[in-house]
């Protein structure tokens, strides 16, 4: 048989780095893992418990498609609770992560040969995605004035039938605020292109509250997920809030593409969401790690970077110490045994100048980590 | 925001059943479910247990994305146990149920605008998946004389780049021997097509094993999942078999469109493959039943059906009765308390004429239901 063209995708750079991690473990070496996007913390206790219980009794069959009613209801009111937005449960769409939502709202949106603008540095899927479902993605370089996030002038003379971006952002960790938001949504509207926005990050954010696009306008999508802020990665429960005229086009397609999202994933999802004092406990986590590292790195001399408003990543300008950010990954790697990620899979263009430092684990990882950057950076002079 | 063409899908008419069956309920009314795919059973209690133990201590992230190598380890043992073939566990891939296969394998084999031939009457989703991928399914009409399984006959003079079989099939439960297979196979690999085979329903087999495309060539791509002998619907686990050299890409299409199957799910189904002695309970109650089905259905006037070989269904020719099999379910729904699935789902040219009645409840519902149907057939007349 034949492979298609279309899923003829590009490799992730990080798995290189990934496995080599894995090799040089397996080779008894102590690594720290700052490639790795994802916590380290399981899902709250409250929403494991919630499942063990369902499972006594619950056969866990299929779910609609759209997902438990209540987990629906608690999610909508998620976003009265987090942006004082009122939000109907009937446009919330229960997806199998994330990666489900953009299948999902790609397909009900797009036509083979669509167009869809991206900002450059960004999460490498949304382009191995659209590929794979013969939509083309452009990719719009973003500026360092603008923290690496698009704004309408990047667009100009851009041809895209719809937008997506992301606040915070990966790798950067970098926000939109209401009026950068705002800007990019009324050029969509303007041009009649569709208005996507992945929120996956937010309840992860330091300083500012993130702003969902759905307090801007109810003509747009939005994507969420239970992986990050709610510690429940390999879950694989996420959402999409769609506007009204939407719903019924991502019902039809949910119930064959998926049929519905994981069922004890679910339960266990709508028990997580009431377990604030442990996502915050998750939180001050992270929020020690970032003060670590936004004084380490520069101290190792990672010095060109932004301080990230949310998510948990540092996005770092290297190119005055590398023009190969896969070889110097793999340099550090080896001498220092930190795992970090080469830019490259999330700028092609770019990305061989940056490196990605994720802080989502452990507050002694992160300390450790950053004394063997800073012993690595010293000897390499 | 405009909704594609590609995504304006077909909806699922057996919904509209659904839908009447849950308002019936609500109005105090009892309902003997004959409509639904799902077994009533649960996942086996080991596979529940070893969920609730991997809770303790296990942050469930994400997993690699072919799966946990211990299940696709597992997976290769079945092919051994079932059918003595031996089976590289490389070839296995875990999938977000069968629906995450047919994603993975339609993007890895075809383009937009390719033909992918299908038997009908079938499982209505493949028509759906296929479209919202840009890909044109070709519907074959099967004859009753091959008991509803296409065969190379029937694809003379028909264009298409892949054929998609299911044994047992959904909606039909007959098989495909191992001859009708082999000849299906070949004819695809003479032209040059992509031969996939829907296993889903192997382990449900009443009178023959199932045969396994696998049996007789390695250049197939087959579909299962944990759904329905595993007993396993909400979990939304199952795994693709693929030729060697289809492997890397559907590595690199999974890792983006899916990051993983879920991990819950993945340690669950690898407790349950171990759970023989239950399975083999519920294939017990799935015996009486059909025993039941095909005594009690010809008793109340539906006399028009052939065995099924496998599965929990029996698709029962009624077009002596009805020239709407819509309005028929809806009146059986309405005057007997039975739901049942109108055909049209599964053969839209044909499917007026057709009913499935499935017997995966209990033996008391199949009973209770048949009971229903007799008396109801008698008051018509």
């Amino acid at each position: 048989m034949k492979n298609s063209r279309r899923g003829a995708v590009d490799p992730f750079i990080v798995m290189d780095v990934m496995e080599a991690a894995r090799q040089a473990e397996a080779d008894g070496r102590h690594i720290i893992h700052m490639e790795v996007g994802q916590p380290g913390t399981p899902a709250p206790a409250a929403a494991r418990d919630a499942l063990t219980r369902a499972m006594q009794d619950d056969p866990l069959g299929y779910t609609v498609a759209l997902g438990l009613p209540a987990l629906r209801r608690r999610i909508a009111q998620l976003y009265g609770e987090w942006y004082n937005v009122d939000l109907d449960p009937a446009r919330v769409v229960v997806t199998p992560g994330s990666s489900g939502g953009f299948i999902l709202a790609f397909t009900a949106l797009f036509d083979a040969g669509d167009r869809v603008a991206l900002g450059a540095p960004g999460y490498p899927s949304y382009r191995q995605i659209l590929k794979s479902l013969d939509l083309v993605p452009v990719e719009v370089q973003s500026s360092m004035e603008n923290r690496l996030q698009p704004v309408p002038t990047d667009l100009e003379g851009v041809d895209y039938q719809g937008l997506m971006v992301a606040s915070p952002a990966n790798p950067t960790g970098t926000m939109l605020g209401r009026e950068a938001l705002g800007d990019l949504i009324s050029t969509c509207h303007d041009k009649g292109a569709a208005f996507l926005s992945d929120e996956i990050y937010h309840g992860i954010e330091y300083e500012a509250k993130a702003v969902t696009a759905l307090e801007i306008s109810d003509d747009v999508c939005v994507i969420n997920s239970f992986s990050k802020y709610f510690s429940m990665t390999g879950w694989r429960a996420g959402w999409l809030v769609v506007p009204p005229d939407q719903v019924r086009q991502i019902e039809r397609l949910a119930q064959n593409l998926f049929i519905c999202p994981p069922h004890a994933s679910q339960l266990a999802a709508l028990a997580a969401m009431d377990a604030g004092e442990e996502l915050q406990a998750n939180m001050a986590v992270y929020a020690e790690n970032r003060r670590l590292m936004l004084e380490g790195l520069p101290k190792a001399g990672f010095d060109r970077i932004a301080p990230p408003d949310g998510a948990f990543y540092v996005y770092a300008d290297v190119s005055h110490l590398t023009e190969d950010s896969r070889a110097f990954a793999a340099e550090i790697l080896d001498k220092a045994g930190v795992a970090v990620t080469p830019g490259l899979d999330f700028d092609p263009v770019r990305g061989h100048g940056t490196l990605r430092f994720s802080y989502a684990r452990s507050t002694a990882d992160i300390a450790e980590g950053l004394e063997r950057l800073k012993r690595f950076m010293e000897s390499r002079g």
